[in-house]
């Protein structure tokens, strides 16, 4: 009843009412402010709950119902404009205390970077864990004109920490020679153009172990995905996307923790990129959450 | 804290966090299901919530700030889908509660139907209520097309109720011969074209009346609200809005309900309707909730 | 000559000059009231017709030229604002004299619910009907939110006239475990995700069977249909879309009428899916009628 | 009833329905091959038709109704894409005959090009014809990078042949130098940034007078018209364009011909640029046609 | 420095400083005048050059980077508006001193009628030259509505040079049955609907060949091109081009011009159109320019 | 000629080719990294070029033309993304030789915080320079939200170094109470709504000073701008900013700088923001600039 509880409105679709026994956390991460082309992506989050209403809380693909996962949106979290390195600190804090009290992490950028912070956060508790990245770019440079903290950084970033072979992107096709070299160089998986086929490969390879998957929206051709930063012909489709999803739901790796990020609402005047941004993470929290 | 509290996500900006304290009730009416033209105005209240965020809390024209008002947001009422009748009467249902409750209701269209309702309700409770009415059209059609509810014929049937004579329409220039002349016969007051000059006349035949006052955003010019359902050339400028909203706040009237209606966001790609109407409300909750 | 006749302007590209001697008769149905997400349908008509002049009357697809088939445009048909009951049977009214005068009614929305009539209508001529169903969403609910008559419910409604036996649907992506599983009940065919294969093992079964095929343009993914109420990533392309209508048009099956439906063309700004639905209507056009 | 007669979809709202007992006759000339900046006028008729039904029929302003100008809507001329010369020689000869018969010219650009043969077919009627003009451009040069044929020339054009003291122009800001000496120095008579005051100085001059009158939208301030080929910031209101239309309509000039050019929608997404020329057509119409 | 040299602004990414030890010449030719259907090619050279700054230089296709290839960026060619004839003359003396100094010649449209003074002055120097041509439609006609020299004729007039034999067209999917037979008569090659796998049939018969290539860029799917003249449902992907232009690239021919054309950036809110096509001429010159 | 210099797209319309005799430079600031609502102002300068090109050279308004103040322009200066601190000292150190070089600064934001390093750098050689403003807010916090460089903070910061009292707002209309009572604690002038009539009082005060002038776009209402990053509805018409900016050329200040910043392209789909932005650019240059 409207007139006795605080109104909670624009949360993501049947999304749990309480924190204490929710299994996984819903967050917004509304930071762009190191992208190097068109900015944005900070109104997603936002954007991405308020379609979400247009989403059925039943999945025809996994015959499983939103209720049964058990997802509390926490809400987007606080970050100073313009300041990446205390914005990061933030973001690993919040997912910090997520982790410790034994919820899975569910992010929604914002930019890149803000996958960095989460992934550290995670690896903190799970030492052994793995990064399946999807993406049209490498985002492996040590920095951006001189930029150490950059949207096209964090999988470097990451790679450092956790060693360049537990990372595996896949859908790549765009990046500087010097990136993909390296990850050669350093046993890092890189799947050019496709996602689908090679995931199917790797994912044997992971089982039993945690693993984090970051998803940045323009690994899909911009016919899928028109509202990111930075459009690249020559992407997956959606229904590559989803077959992956559910390939990862499938497996029998331990999925830890996961984000969806660089969705950036203003170049899309259809909506088709929110929408689509919701129904795949309806489908990670389904397919995902155990 | 985040982690103990439900999420209160895409409230108005500084909204009070509790009904029972607050001195005027927020909530949105998403419903356009009768409109003759351009349809859309159902998702005003989410957005005009979502732009909130860009605007002061604090304002220049009346050195007052949100949190002096108290005003609960409620949320959107539920309404059945292409269902006029029973919406109105959740709608009227809603109100009577608020006003029961000793609070001021202030609403947020949807189409301009959704005020008629809400009239009725408050009239309920203040039998000698006058209506001040800011809009492009007459909306005093019997019916529109057979149809006895429609977005045409608000201020007909409020009219039939209250009598003709409590009603004070402003901005009008647009509508049929027998509307304008129906308007003439029975002692209703129009002011063609024109909103702050006529107002400024009519405010101190009111002084101490209760008044509802309805604003149906396409009395500005298409300039200043290109997202609306019926654009029309030829209205006022967002200026003589607040400035007529500033004469109001500084009348003798006891203002005891008001609401904003016909945003339509999906027409306005700047979002600027949006922004506008959300500075509207505070200008209005900041003068008229004493 | 333009001086002494009526101008014809806004009809779809090389429409019949006549009604007496045409064999098909296109119809808008400018309904998008019951709608629960995004509303404008109704201006889809209008639209499609106005971008047809962009398109060849001839076909590369099927060798046939569009004054081959004969059909005559007969404009929209009026129906009332916000009352869904009045306006279906309007159409049904329409429908009928069209299926009695021995025409092919050809419809163009408008929402889906606006299929039901038409159905009913040429139901009422061809009791063996068969529906052949393109969607990315069920339409099987009995009712929404208690409302009979919904753009979530024309499909069972038919079944439940017809038998759900004689419905075939396809593409289907959305919607409730409970409308699956009543389908499955009850001998529906529902085919998820795909269209064109399992069409082709369906079509040889309705040999010689009078059909109504119904096309959702939502069972196009949102990157070829962006311009819709309802975006669902994960649907078919364009050109699985024309192979399927070349596929009933090489088949044995008697298309008895047809529609288009849910177009919404303010999500759109490139007019890219009313382009669309306009080269489809040719195809069927062209293809169904004999 | 439909089944009867043509379709008559998309014409003015509230044309009349036939040639031979009209007072006028509203045409298109969707033409814009010579526009230097941004081209699309071409698509201006359609939708100013299209966006008419969200009009009443009549007006406050001049308490007069549609009914009563008896307006013939030809639809639009076909004209060669890509050939100013011949398309010019395909308006002059329809415009001829409308005048011929008896009828007012009340013509839909496109492009300005376009009202230089309808004007010069006006002209071979009355010799004594007088030019309003009211745009944001001189539209005085004698040829554009060489081309006689430009929207930069209508104006020039018709003041060599009808003298340019015969020539009022209202509203300019934008220009060449020399376009304005030659005015000066040729008695043409250019008022500067202003509209209305202007122009009730020079009405009286014009008593009884046949008056020719050409409208670009762009005199309009881009807040007003963002749907225009040339925005060009410090315009008009479209209040001031409507009192100026009034201005004329209450003058004891003689309108023997008018039109309204430069309207460009695919800039405007909004609509409000189509929705303003419909309606000030509506105002010429009810005040200009006796 | 800025300081001491003309601001160089708006190039095409890493283009070549100086014309004189430039392999290739990169030149726009921003002509639109013909166009039947919905103008605004004039400024998609503009365009492609500003989102050009969102790609890498380097190609992990081809494993090359812009650098090698010195292509230099000659700006857009000046063109006279609203004149086909004299733009064609400019356009075609242009190119002309383009081979005749032994570069690549490299166009930006502009509508496809661009394609032929530059066709022209190529086959002036190889007399030889097979012609590859991708598009949604034929352009095959000898004329368009009387006109010569018309969007819809470039093929034609080339075909009619060179020899229709030598003329290969892919994708084409719409056009006049009249055309088609045309082609089919006069030993010219079409691939209706499909580009790859024709292509790659082809491409051996032409080895060793001087090849020039011209793309429209409706040979995509609108959902990969939606800011295009003409949309035409039933395209081909990104993808799908990609790896036509890298079959060319691996292939035996000798690419001595290339152009794409028809992007229509006013058309395309999110710029994917623009994009695209900056990405397909980044690996055409990567790939073509030995 | 094309072949033997190196092409200068996209500068400013009718810039002089060198720096060395220059008058004035222009130059970009792409920076939008630390603004609070909608970022998107990077882009701003390159499109104010592009769209310069639809503007006429010379000014009805002040009877000049841009080759009487020769202004190079110097393109954008390359800033590092998301890197406030760097990108301040960048711009800084620019402007810093530009005046030292005694030519006059002229900027294009880019967000607010630009202005900072700007007048700063002017400031330096001009140690009596006062500082007109004009802007709908204050942006006189000493920080948001803990950042010292934000948008909301360059006034505050440019009068804590040249003295409040040297520091001139007009048009303001939103900002923080603090902010008001500091301003006229301090001795500050802030005109509150309004900007000719108080600027016109003003301007004889500051007879013979150097100043330098700020405009941030969005002190004109969102009707006039739509394409800024934070629309505030109740602002002035672009022909009272026009008159502003003439006001100061007639006047006896000495302007020794002056920028025009927040424009955002990517809300404005008409582009009239960026197209305004240029004219207003053209005014005061040839105002301004002796």
């Amino acid at each position: 009843m409207r007139f006795d509880e605080t109104y909670a409105g624009n949360v993501f679709i049947k999304s749990h009412p309480t924190y204490e026994d929710a299994k996984a956390v819903l967050y917004g991460m509304p930071m762009d402010w190191t992208v190097s082309y068109r900015p944005g992506s900070r109104f997603a989050p936002a954007r991405i709950r308020e379609v979400s209403i247009g989403l059925e809380e039943y999945s025809f693909y996994l015959d499983r119902h939103l209720e049964d996962v058990k997802v509390f949106d926490a809400g987007d979290i606080p970050l100073p404009f313009g300041n990446p390195g205390k914005s990061l600190e933030e973001i690993k804090s919040f997912v910090r205390q997520v982790v410790a009290d034994g919820k899975v992490p569910v992010g929604m950028g914002g930019e890149h970077l803000v996958s960095l912070p989460v992934m550290e956060a995670v690896y903190e508790k799970y030492p052994d864990m793995a990064v399946i990245h999807f993406d049209a770019h490498t985002d492996l440079r040590t920095d951006y004109e001189g930029e150490q903290y950059s949207h096209a950084t964090p999988i470097r970033k990451i790679a450092d920490q956790i060693g360049p072979h537990n990372v595996y992107s896949f859908g790549i096709r765009s990046g500087l020679k010097e990136e993909l070299e390296w990850a050669k160089e350093n046993g890092m998986h890189i799947s050019l153009f496709e996602v689908l086929e090679p995931l199917k490969k790797v994912l044997p390879t992971l089982a039993g172990r945690p693993v984090y998957v970051t998803i940045d929206i323009d690994v899909l051709d911009p016919a899928h995905a028109p509202g990111t930063g930075t459009v690249d012909a020559g992407g997956i489709t959606s229904k590559e996307l989803l077959a992956s999803i559910h390939a990862i739901a499938g497996s029998d790796v331990n999925v830890v923790g996961f984000d969806l990020v660089e969705v950036c609402p203003v170049y899309d005047h259809s909506e088709m990129t929110a929408n689509a941004a919701a129904k795949f993470l309806r489908e990670m929290m389904l397919g995902w959450i155990k």
